[in-house]
C-alpha cells in the first residue's frame, strides 16, 4: 500500500470553534474508501504532534483536492503551517471514556482514571458529547469526597503550578452570582497593606455583568505576563491580575464551557474547579465566600453548609487551609453594576468617602478580617480591628494605588455617554431584588464588554422609597443599548419589589 | 430600533453535519452587538419556520457582509432559498432540558416531560451536548418501567404511524452483535408463505458488517416508497425493505447517533428504540431475538432475562404482544459474513441445499415456529412442524422469490474479485470465536459498503481442524482491503481459538 494513501495537505479554514474540527471533501479518496462521514472522530498528525478532531464533510468547492481543512483551533493545536503533510486515521476509542461508562454503571472513579480523563480533556481528545456525559454523571451529588479529591488533584497536575518564596500565601474566592459584589480589590488592598502575600488572579465575567478582571481593567492593566506579575509581587506583595494568561487547570475551562451549555452546577466539579486553581496558584490559606439567597447560585443555607464542609475537607486533604463564609446573597452588593461603576464603588470605599456603599465596605472588612486571622497575623477575634484600621488609615488605598502603578499605571475612569434614570412608581420599602434579572439588565446595557456600561442602584433592599424617587440609572454607550435595557426593565419591573411601609 | 437589525440573508454553506449549524462573520453587526461567539445556540427563523442552530463564527472572507451561512441540514429544515431573509435571536433555554436536570437530581421523568424532550430532539432543538446528558442519565438502569413506557410512547407519537388491513401483524427483531446472523429473510419467507402478514422494515448496518437491508440489497431493491411497499404487501403479505425511507420514530436516529458516539447501551433506550419502531410500524405480535455471549451485546443470561422481562412488560402496557427468545450468541451464525455472502447462505437454506449452514437453518426455523405459535396459526408445540414443512416443501423459497420480484426483480449475485484463504496453523477443535473481532475483519475487507466483501467461515465452533485446513476466506474488491484485513488477522489470531482434541 502506498505510504501516502492516508495523507493530505493542511489548509486553514477560518471557522472558529471550541473544538478541533477538520474538513474533508465529499469526493476525498480517504473519506470514500474509509467510509468516513461527518462527526466521525479522526486522529490527525504531522511530524511532531497528534490530535483528535471531529470530521465535517464539505462540498468539493471548499478547497482543492488533496487538501484537508483544519479550523483555527486544530491548526494551532497541531502547530502546522499551510500545505504541511497531515496523516489521517480513524481515532481509536479514548480509553479514559471507559471510566465514565463504569461510573454510569455505578462503579466509582479511580484516582488514576480521573487523571487520564482530565489529561485527555486537556489534550482535546474528548468530544463535547464525551465531556457532557462525564459532567452529567458527576452531577447530582454522584461524586464521593474521595472522587472530588482525586478530581481536584488531577486538575492541579494537568497545568502549570506556581510557587512563592513565602510560607503563607492567602487567597479568596466567591462562588458568585451576586451583581456588584466587587470585594476582591478592597480585600487585596487591605490584607496586602497588612503585609500578607496575595498573588490574586481573577477571571473575566462568563455570564455576569463583570468579573474582577473586567472591573480592574477599567483602571489598570490586568493582562500581564507571569514574569511581570512576579515583579509586582516582589514590590507590593499583592496583585490583581487576569488569570487567563496563566495556564492553571487548563481542563477546567473546557469543563466550564460544557457545564454552562448544560446549565448544570455540580458541587463536585465546582469544588475541584475552585480549589485546583487555588492550589495550582500556590495558595496556602483560602477563604471562600458563599452567598446564599433565592436568586443566588446557592439557594439554601443547608446546601451552603454541605458545600462548605466538603470544600474544607477536600482542601485539608490536599494540604491547604480552606475556610468558608456564608454571606447574604439575597440582593446585590454595592451600588454600581458593571466594570467601571463597580471600580468607582471600590475606590469610594478605599477612600473612606462618606457616600461609599456600606454593604460593600462591611462585607470586605469581614472577609479581610477572616483572612488576617487565618493567616495568623491576628488572633481570632482581632482580625476586624486590624482590617478596619488598615482601611481607615488610608493604608489600603495606598496599597491599591501601588498595585495599579506597578501593573501599568492608573487609567482615568470614564463616564458613560448615555444615562437613563428609572424612577419609583410606588411608595414603600424595597423588599426584594432579583440578582439574576438585575444582572441581565446590566448586560443588556452593554456590560461587561462596554466598560462604562451597567447600572447604578440608588436604592437597595430595606430602603424607604417614594413615588418619583430615583430608583436606578442605566449607563450605556449607545442609544440602542439604553433601549434594549429599558425594554427589558419594563417587562420585568418585578426585579425590584416594593412592599408596604409597615 | 430598526426592525431589520436582527436579520441577514441566507447563504447555503456546503458543510455536512448531523446538527443544524449557522455561520456568521466575525465582523457581523449582530455578532458584535450581541456578543455571540461560536457554539452559542441561536433561534433562526424565516416567514414560516424556526429552528435552533449552533453558531460557528467565521472569518470575513467566507461570504459577503449581510449574509448568514446555513449548513445543508439547517437550510433544509428551515426550508429556505438563497437570499431569503432570516431573523436571528439568541435561543431561549430549552425548557425540556429542565426535565433532564431534574432527573440528574433524582426526580423521575414525567410522561409529559419525556414527550417534550423527544419532540425537541426530533425538531433539532437539543444540541449533542444536551442529548449526551439525556442519554447518560437514562443509562445504567436509571429508567423505571414506567419511564420506559412513557419514552416508548413519546417516540411512537413523534413520527409516522402505519396501519394495516389485518388483525395480526407479525414482526421480529434481533438485539444484534452476531456476525452472519441473517435469519430475517428466511423467517419472513417461512412465515409469509404460511399466510402471516409481515411488513418487515430493516436497518442498514451501523457498526456491523451487514444489516438485513444491506444483505437484501445485493439481490433486490430495498429502497422503495411506502406506496410501493403497500403494493408488495397486498400481493405477497410480506416484504423485506429498508426502514430508512419510512419516517418511524425520527428522534431515535438522533439518539442512536449519540449513543454510538458514547458507546453506551442503555437498556431503557434500547427497549424504547426497538418497541417504538415496531408499534409505529403497526405490528401486533413481535418476537425479539436476544443472543447472549461474552462477545455479544448482551453478555450474561441474567442481563438477558431482565431485558426480556422488561420488554414483555412494556410491550404489554402499550398494547402489543412481545415474546423473547434467548439464543446462543457466543459465535457467528452461518458461514458468510458481509451482504452478498450472507444472502448466499440465506438462499442455500431456502433451497434446502445439502451444504446450507445448519446453525442458520435451525435458528431461523425456531424463530419462525415461535412467530407462527404467537400469531395463533399453530398451537403451542406445533409451530416447528409448520415451519419445517414450509421450508422443506420449497414454499418459503417461492415466497422469497415473489418478494424479490415484487420489490424490483432479482439481481445476479456477484463474487468478489479478490479472495485470500486463511489456513489453520494448529490441529484441534475450534473452541471459541470472537464476534467483535470477526466483524471487524469483515469490515476491513470492505463490508458492508462493498456488497461482495467480507468473510467466509469454513470452520465453526465445535469443528475439528487439522494444520493446513481452510479456516476462512477473505473476500474483497481491492488488494488494499485484502491487505488491511490480513494485517488485522495476523495481529488478532486469537479471534478463533483452537483447543485440544480431548
Amino acid at each position: 500500500m502506498d505510504k501516502s494513501y492516508n495523507t493530505l495537505k493542511a489548509k486553514l479554514v477560518g471557522i472558529h470553534s471550541h473544538q478541533p474540527i477538520v474538513y474533508m471533501r465529499k469526493d476525498c479518496h480517504i473519506c470514500q474508501s474509509e467510509g468516513y462521514s461527518s462527526q466521525v472522530k479522526l486522529k490527525i498528525s504531522n511530524q511532531s504532534n497528534q490530535l483528535i478532531a471531529e470530521l465535517h464533510v464539505v462540498d468539493n468547492e471548499f478547497f482543492d483536492i488533496g487538501y484537508i481543512g483544519l479550523n483555527k483551533l486544530a491548526f494551532n493545536m497541531l502547530d502546522v503551517t499551510e500545505s504541511d503533510v497531515i496523516s489521517i486515521a480513524q481515532a481509536s476509542p479514548i480509553s479514559s471514556m471507559s471510566e465514565v461508562r463504569g461510573k454510569i454503571y455505578n462503579q466509582p472513579f479511580t484516582d488514576q482514571g480521573l487523571k487520564s480523563l482530565i489529561n485527555d480533556i486537556k489534550l482535546g481528545r474528548l468530544t463535547d458529547i464525551d465531556i457532557s456525559s462525564f459532567i452529567t454523571i458527576c452531577a447530582g451529588g454522584r461524586l464521593s469526597a474521595d472522587e472530588i479529591i482525586w478530581l481536584t488533584k488531577a486538575m492541579v497536575d494537568s497545568g502549570q503550578q506556581m510557587s512563592w518564596p513565602t510560607k503563607v500565601v492567602v487567597d479568596k474566592h466567591c462562588i458568585g452570582g451576586i451583581p456588584g459584589n466587587r470585594t476582591t480589590p478592597i480585600v487585596v488592598s487591605i490584607v496586602g497593606s497588612c503585609g500578607l502575600f496575595m498573588p490574586k488572579t481573577s477571571s473575566r465575567a462568563i455570564t455576569s455583568p463583570a468579573g474582577t478582571a473586567d472591573a480592574m481593567e477599567s483602571i489598570t492593566e490586568v493582562d500581564i505576563s507571569l514574569n511581570r506579575m512576579r515583579t509586582v509581587l516582589l514590590e507590593a506583595n499583592a496583585c490583581l491580575v487576569w488569570g487567563g494568561s496563566v495556564n492553571l487547570s487548563p481542563a477546567d475551562d473546557i469543563l466550564i464551557r460544557v457545564e454552562k451549555a448544560l446549565n448544570i452546577d455540580s458541587d463536585g466539579q465546582l469544588i475541584a474547579s475552585v480549589l485546583s486553581k487555588k492550589i495550582a496558584a500556590g495558595s496556602t490559606h483560602v477563604l471562600i465566600d458563599v452567598p446564599v439567597g433565592k436568586t443566588a447560585k446557592v439557594r439554601t443555607r443547608e446546601d451552603a453548609k454541605n458545600l462548605c464542609m466538603l470544600m474544607m475537607h477536600v482542601g485539608n486533604e490536599l494540604g491547604i487551609k480552606v475556610k468558608t463564609m456564608i454571606t447574604n446573597g439575597s440582593t446585590p452588593i454595592g451600588n454600581g453594576i458593571g466594570p467601571t461603576l463597580e471600580i468607582k464603588d471600590v475606590l469610594s470605599v478605599l477612600e473612606n468617602a462618606s457616600d461609599a456603599p456600606n454593604d460593600l465596605k462591611v462585607k470586605s472588612l469581614h472577609l479581610s478580617a477572616k483572612i488576617i486571622e487565618m493567616s495568623g497575623l491576628a488572633k481570632k477575634g482581632n482580625g476586624l480591628k486590624v482590617a478596619v484600621e488598615a482601611l481607615a488609615s488610608g493604608q489600603a488605598l495606598t496599597k491599591f494605588k501601588q498595585i495599579c502603578r506597578l501593573q501599568g499605571g492608573s487609567k482615568k475612569l470614564k463616564h458613560a455617554t448615555f444615562t437613563e434614570n428609572i424612577l419609583c412608581e410606588t411608595s414603600g420599602v424595597v423588599s426584594e431584588m432579583d440578582n439574576r434579572k438585575i444582572a441581565r439588565l446590566a448586560k443588556l446595557a452593554g456590560a461587561p464588554d462596554v466598560k462604562t456600561a451597567g447600572l447604578y442602584l440608588h436604592k437597595k433592599t430595606g430602603d424607604q422609597v417614594n413615588i418619583g424617587d430615583l430608583l436606578m440609572t442605566i449607563h450605556a454607550e449607545s442609544k440602542g443599548q439604553v433601549l434594549y435595557a429599558l425594554d427589558y426593565y419594563k417587562q420585568h419591573k418585578n426585579m425590584i419589589q416594593i412592599g408596604d411601609l409597615t
